[in-house]
């Protein structure tokens, strides 16, 4: 079987970079979106993610690429790749509803000898259990005329290092047929796939690489909190330890989690495990060490404040930085937002800075209207105190430190400064 | 201040090979210990470390070194280099008596311009609280006419790849003349000097590494029981996830915690930290998944004997590796230990082989009169299980699965063999 059309269900910062790639790579590519203002802004050759410029989108199109909402038109593609979010629901538990809904539509108009990758990160368990059984209900039989594998998306938005193309690509199958098919589709698309013995282990193995930053940031951010009370700079320590030349690795701790995968796949797992009786602890505890952290945060400013004899209420505090990393512009699930909301509600007056957002966007459940401060020196005159979140490159660190009153530190740039107007948080 | 004699005190797995190179780089070193055996030992140009040669011993005479139990040569070196034992108590707690019965030994003869360099693992604060004061009693000025730095010793016995010269060295002096006399004194010794603010950030420094390692492997050994239960070989998963290129560090499970740092020196910062009210979470959780290890393992021979209708109870049981690591014959905290103890309080009969150790050692608290047994086609046979505690090189894995009739694998030597005679523990 010889696979010359990809559809790719979901086009966003996963499955809009995958489309660029297989369409480059020769593959013809159709995409599936059930957002038609995604749909009208490729068309018009407009990107909507900002480190995917416009001229990555002509290619595409130059390329033969299409796109549609009609999923009728999943019958014209030998593979299928699923690149849909995989949230939390709001008690922590997985939300399998983009998945779910995606195949209520995708399997209508499934055919013999296609092939149905899944990317999203799931628990173990999930393609077998959701996918297979839909699959086989609707008259094929897997391995045989039809084709199920898990491999899972290791997208890393910013990462100048790395592509798409050059990110090995862990590949599972439901049987060996499938793997094969799996491996024979991203063999063309990255420089190595690397197949495993099951969809759950390939499941498992992306879970295993988010919780592993899980727990080391929160440890971390637990070394962070005892260290400052025994008044020893985390950040310093951390750094000789980094000279150690063997088993060592550093991690940095923050002000909290952000973005779309480490503070939530984790919980994936701890769903899945008490199925079977389990308690995931490192993944718990890492879980409430690090969503402590902005409060932790909220409260170094809270004392930094009183030393100048002042309270937070009515205090004017600049927030440097609104991204959950820096040099991108993603804010989901940023610290800042938390950070600010919690300030706010303590009655103080919050302006934020970061030139990679213009203005405070319309969030799903948080919206604060404010737009970009610029950091000049009579403009952090005007502030009581200057919070440093994102350690963006561009920012003039020397420059906040002279002029800021007081500085709050939540990301070690002023590790080996001594001056009192620095708080490390 | 110029340093030309270098003393050692404690001249074990750490002061042994720090004297080899001190006498190397053209220190005259003068080793002390408490006790005679080693003293005689080296006198003999004997070694008692299997991994030093006793060309090393004479080459370190050849370089001018002596040794003594006598500690009133301290008057005669400039250095003073504290490489004494800090292990635990029987609650777990730091047992610093190694260090405080030195520095009685030491500081009657304690003299003018004289460094002291404490290497020894332990909480923030030792060097601080329990060394200076000492020094000060005695009528000295530290920083003025005496130094007083911590160095920590990062000795990895048994790794190929690092010498006590490559691997850089992080130091931390009382004031900031302690720190640059301490930087003199091993810039000669190691290729990289490694200064931080503090003794205390430098004791922190020590202690983050081997957190570090503790806790990651009590992850991925908290990982492998959630994936034994949903049958997912961990040891594939891990060598999935360690094909991303950023982001991962493949730590791996194993039997138990052994050795002389990992099992312990994390309950250094434990102790001290609930001075602060605080509790060091992650470290804890990691001792108790860690700790429980030797016991899953056990259960583990216990369902695969039960899989053949035989008890442990009379069964013959050959446990392969007594080191605590590969490759090397350190059985310090050794997880095989309390495996075979706990084997026999349950009625086997146990054998063991390890080419590393030809008798079990009479250890501090542990005794087995056991011989090392070779493994042969026919010797395999008598054994009703193997179990492949150490993962030491010279093995021939292919061939103790041929021949045994049971195989408990601790080390996931078999990720990739299909055999319903190998148990994944």
């Amino acid at each position: 079987m010889d696979i010359k059309v990809v559809g790719i269900i979901g086009l966003g910062y996963v499955g809009l970079p995958l489309a660029i790639r297989c369409a480059e790579v020769g593959y013809k590519v159709i995409g599936f979106d059930i957002d038609p203002a995604k749909i009208d802004s490729l068309d018009k050759h407009q990107t909507y993610i900002a480190h995917l410029e416009n001229n990555l989108i002509e290619n595409l199109y130059n390329n033969g690429f299409s796109c549609t909402t009609d999923f009728s038109k999943i019958s014209e593609v030998d593979a299928i790749i699923i690149c849909v979010p995989t949230p939390l629901d709001k008690h922590r538990e997985p939300d399998l509803s983009y998945i779910l809904s995606t195949l209520d539509s995708v399997v209508p108009y499934i055919r013999k000898n296609q092939l149905i990758s899944l990317e999203s990160t799931t628990y173990p368990g999930t393609t077998d259990e959701e996918i297979v059984p839909l699959i086989q209900k609707a008259g094929f039989t897997i391995g045989e005329d039809y084709y199920v594998v898990f491999s899972p998306e290791r997208e890393d938005p910013g990462n100048p290092n790395f592509t798409t193309a050059t990110i090995p690509k862990v590949v599972g199958g439901y049987t060996k047929a499938c793997l094969d098919l799996g491996v024979a589709l991203y063999s063309k698309i990255v420089n190595q796939v690397v197949p495993v013995s099951s969809t759950k282990a390939a499941e498992m193995t992306k879970l295993l690489e988010n919780i592993h930053r899980s727990v080391n940031i929160g440890l971390v951010n637990e070394m962070k909190i005892i260290s400052d009370k025994m008044d020893i700079d985390i950040h310093e320590v951390i750094n000789a330890a980094a000279t150690k030349p063997f088993g060592f690795t550093p991690y940095y701790p923050g002000p909290g989690l952000g973005g779309h995968c480490i503070p939530i796949d984790p919980f994936y797992l701890t769903w899945k495990a008490k199925e079977y009786g389990l308690h995931t602890r490192f993944i718990e505890l890492a879980g409430e060490v690090n969503r402590a952290m902005p409060e932790w945060v909220v409260n170094k400013i809270l004392l930094g404040l009183n030393e100048n004899g002042k309270a937070v209420k009515g205090s004017n505090i600049l927030i440097v930085g609104l991204a959950y990393k820096k040099n991108i512009d993603d804010m989901r699930e940023s610290p800042s937002v938390e950070v600010m909301e919690h300030l706010l509600r303590l009655g103080a007056n919050i302006k934020y800075h970061d030139d990679f957002i213009s203005h405070f966007p319309h969030m799903r459940n948080h919206y604060i209207p404010l737009d970009n401060t610029a950091i000049t020196k009579e403009s952090l005159q005007q502030f009581d105190c200057v919070v440093i979140m994102t350690d963006h490159d561009y920012l003039d660190y020397a420059m906040l430190l002279e002029h800021s009153k007081l500085l709050v530190d939540t990301r070690g740039k002023y590790t080996n400064v001594k001056n009192p107007k620095i708080i490390k948080a």
